[in-house]
């Protein structure tokens, strides 16, 4: 029977800041908060801050969100390794060109295990469930058959990984998009807030909206000065969402 | 039963080129051949063409190549429409980032036909494919019912729009890899080359493999001076590669 | 005594549209307003336009504005062939990373002529702008004596044309910003918009203003579905710039 | 008299490494070199090491080269903060379109004082140091006049800030390449690697090759694993360069 993969979602990098010598400012903030007011400040030299409004730097990170100056925010980037992923939020998901992707390679290693992403919608009832789970089954039986046969119609074919190679990227045409994927996802903090601003919206993709608003709670305790402004509710069906002044309805 | 769906490729747009006033030069080319011999030019205003080994577009073209010039390459652009893709396959294509994509919608429109690629290792069996089909009759049938269940369990959502849309993001979710999948697909002439050198190569999956190659056949066609150090060569198995010395093995 | 050289924007290249086959549906616009609507419509297969308030190009693609759905925009591409900018002003057109570039190079190419874009707050104050182009004729006086100075120091280089090159990356270093330049830029519609809302505002420098506010023009003409929201008007100092509701304050 | 700026670059940033829980492998590498590594495993689930030759973190890193899998190597990111660079070579390096730039602005901060970056080739002659910096020298002093003449001219805007920021962005027209410039560069390791590989080359302009070599040693110290490829060696004239066998000619 196939087995149920829970969502896990892991910080596993961000960037750390160095002061430069020869710099006469301080800031008291996270390395991401810093580095951003560092990069800001560079634009300028304003590093006596001359601007008692923007002294802090979470008041300094609210200003450059207010007039725009986003590009400061691309210095500092953040990891991130998710398990428990259907391949097509991991398909929808990679739409997102400004993030670097390592994701596990269906062609390379066997679907032995048959794990499988259940989306809400079907988990809240036993029926729909049993149903899922069944044809999740029946996919990955599939799967096991076409894989020992499309080996032996590769039989003359001497070098047994290309051999096995080819037998999986064939057989996993059969596997269902709920199929459990890993992989380690990187971006800038403008890129971050981008994809959440996008997906932890009302009417994201609910699977897609979770993984943005787990993402949100990992760069709020990581770099609290940049997503502070974003706000998490729940919704009606139990389900979260996140948004932020800063986010156009766009 | 399913139905297998056949790969289609059509070129739907490219650069066109109006040389500018005022420039004392002509060339004898297609548009992307010209303006990438034109942009080239442009950065050593060499319009009296004082190097005679380059005074041809072909030639020119291929000194671009041979020094690695290949930022002029991105002037021109080329958009193909795809159908009979599988949905694994747009997933890996999907990974190009400097590619623009615009793909049919499984959240937004139903699945009602079951529609499929078929991996050549499996066609080429009987027994094999008959296997295929009936296991994506399967999910196409869990499908059906899934989405009449969830819509069932949504029946308190007033808005029709929405609960259908709801249940389609869950019931996909037992829809196979190999369900068909259409895109628009648009990048300029670096990017098309990148995409054909990596995915026309000997290892790459068959299904991509056999895209890169169509696409480098209407590319040829339409850009002949850009893309003639290609050539196309039938492997053992009876698909087809493309390479050129331009091309590095990494 | 220098040369005032003035700017020249001419669009050399956009993307044409070919409907694919099998396609039942058709539209009354330029090729790259049928091609946004085109992928647009791709997304969704309404090819029966069952919408009758997007029934046309133009509702089309104010309705793609409207919803934020900027991807399609990028499907097509317009290149531009400037002349008469300045090297300070290309500096901050090429911090746009979505778009690609072929320019004159200082480098390779030699400086002979003193040719310089001068400001318009400069020009219309005749005692300024005298004092500029002395300032200009000094500065290309002292790059063709560091010409000749730097290439009598490498004497000893047998190689004539890397001896000039070495000369003329050192002597260009007292060139001013005000040193013309000219180059290829092309860059997706999504990409235009972009650079056109952020150089077109009030706000932005006035050479680039007047860059951008030239290429909305061309690009009204030549797409005009597209560009149409987009409203130019003249500011108090004569110059003129462009904004369009789409456009956010940030 | 002018001053001669020197270059100053300090590595402000790079990407930390936590391991994730649950996964069942160590390595002993820079936190960058980690990264890589892990994010290649994550693609096959090699946790435990089966190919004994990739066992070590340098031997793995150094197999993803020889594969060419170089999208592993986005996941970690480095941040350097540059002084003492002249505006002509910033303009070439901000070409580089993977990096993100934050740059002191000429248009808001005022250039009072005269610092420029001198070429080696004008720096290793007496007579033509004294030539440029006299050069230099006009330049600041026609900057100085013209912000008081323009500032003049704009004596009817009431917005003390926007008049000057109006005359600083005419004025800074007249003054040279060699000005000095200073900004914040992020970019992943890949994007590093392929500045390197281009800038560090025995032809690219001397200046953006000494910033390339002091770029490439400060990320040898912090990364080893992912640079100690490449190798420095120095030039007949007393320069730098550096170089790798994983850069290809092109």
């Amino acid at each position: 029977m196939a087995t149920v993969a829970e969502l896990d979602i892991q910080l596993v990098s961000h960037s750390d800041f160095d002061k430069p010598t020869n710099i006469d400012w301080e800031t008291e903030a996270s390395a991401g908060g810093s580095l951003v007011e560092f990069a800001g400040r560079a634009c300028y030299e304003t590093w006596d801050k001359p601007n008692p409004h923007t002294a802090t730097n979470e008041a300094y990170v609210r200003h450059i969100l207010d007039v725009g100056h986003m590009t400061v925010l691309e210095h500092s980037s953040a990891t991130m390794y998710l398990r428990g992923v259907s391949r097509s939020c991991s398909h929808e998901i990679m739409r997102h060109r400004h993030f670097s992707f390592s994701q596990l390679s269906q062609r390379y290693v066997p679907s032995d295990e048959a794990r499988v992403v259940v989306p809400e919608a079907v988990l809240k009832d036993e029926r729909l469930t049993k149903l899922f789970l069944q044809s999740a089954d029946v996919a990955y039986d599939a799967y096991g058959e076409l894989l020992d046969g499309i080996s032996e119609s590769f039989a003359q074919e001497p070098n047994a990984v290309l051999r096995m190679k080819q037998a999986r990227q064939a057989a996993r045409a059969v596997l269902p998009n709920c199929a459990e994927t890993r992989f380690v996802m990187s971006g800038n903090l403008r890129s971050w807030r981008h994809f959440i601003g996008m997906r932890a919206a009302e009417h994201a993709d609910p699977e897609i909206r979770r993984i943005a608003v787990r993402s949100l709670r990992l760069l709020q305790q990581s770099v609290p000065e940049v997503f502070e402004d974003f706000s998490i509710t729940t919704l009606r069906d139990g389900g979260e969402m996140a948004t932020s002044p800063y986010v156009s309805d766009i």
